[in-house]
């Protein structure tokens, strides 16, 4: 509950200057969310909520985009200047999380 | 050709018998999703959020295959027995939806 | 080389109407990933590569998306003129192929 | 600020060392999509071309993620080092090419 100390070493995550944009994308994408949850409970037609279901699905992938790319602008090429094994391990885990979100 | 009056009305939905466990999942989803914004507010490391927006990309995606499986079985079917035209729709309908969700 | 006797069953598929259209479609793509595998021998750009293989992707899609309205307009609806057990069978195999649509 | 000249050569592409490799898949994915060809000349079931489709898909989807690995270790790095204005230009590139491949 303390916290990991290597947590605080990205205290500037590479969205910081997307953060407020980011912020608001996931409130609205929650508000969706809760709309579906209504839906469903008033027996809304299925097909109309497989509408709001892709919707909410391109918003989040939208909010995965826009981290994935200020990912790659700051954290991934700053590591370009650190010793080459470290870089390797970063270029790892973009590509992990490109992968992951190719098949999502 | 006498038409579908129930059509517009869709009192029991496909999903009928799937709406707690849909609800559920909703209500996990909406969790994730906040929880989302917190990562974000608390300024994660970029990597750990996208590993859940992953997360969260998938459990919708789990909930839009189990409606649509619930709608071919109930809504589509059904509608097979329907005037030709009328099922033409609804095949166009459930197709437009697949091809949303493939794409999405 | 005998044949598996249930194959001969579906003597007429789905997709019977659309075969010619299928068989062009397919024909093209071939064509594509031919073309990927010159412009890797080549040494084309990175970027450019990855275009014509996100093409090459929405046209496999495509091949996948038509066969599935096929199904289900003809094979599934049979379907449900069968044994319970049968269609529900058909249903599982449907809702399979359709998940893993979405998730490719 | 002097530009780059070497920009349109790309004598040098970011999958060199993986291009024995990556064209092997792409001959087999041609295999594949041929293979396709020969299902629907002879009437095979929907479901079981579907299967193969997803195949090939997923053939597919990992000759991009290589070139992508290989695109962000090599070319984007090695962009980082130029003047500003240029590297912004590549990674718009990357990240125009990783949204299509997320959204195909």
């Amino acid at each position: 509950m303390t916290g990991s100390p290597s947590q605080g070493v990205h205290a500037e995550p590479g969205y910081i200057h997307q953060k407020d944009n980011q912020l608001k994308r996931l409130r609205r994408i929650e508000g969706q969310v809760r709309g579906l949850h209504r839906m469903v409970e008033s027996d809304t037609y299925c097909i109309d909520i497989l509408t709001q279901v892709s919707a909410a699905t391109k918003a989040l992938e939208a909010v995965a985009l826009g981290l994935l790319q200020d990912h790659l602008k700051h954290c991934l090429v700053q590591a370009a200047s650190d010793p080459r094994a470290d870089f390797n391990e970063k270029l790892d885990e973009a590509s992990t999380a490109i992968a992951r979100l190719v098949r999502s």
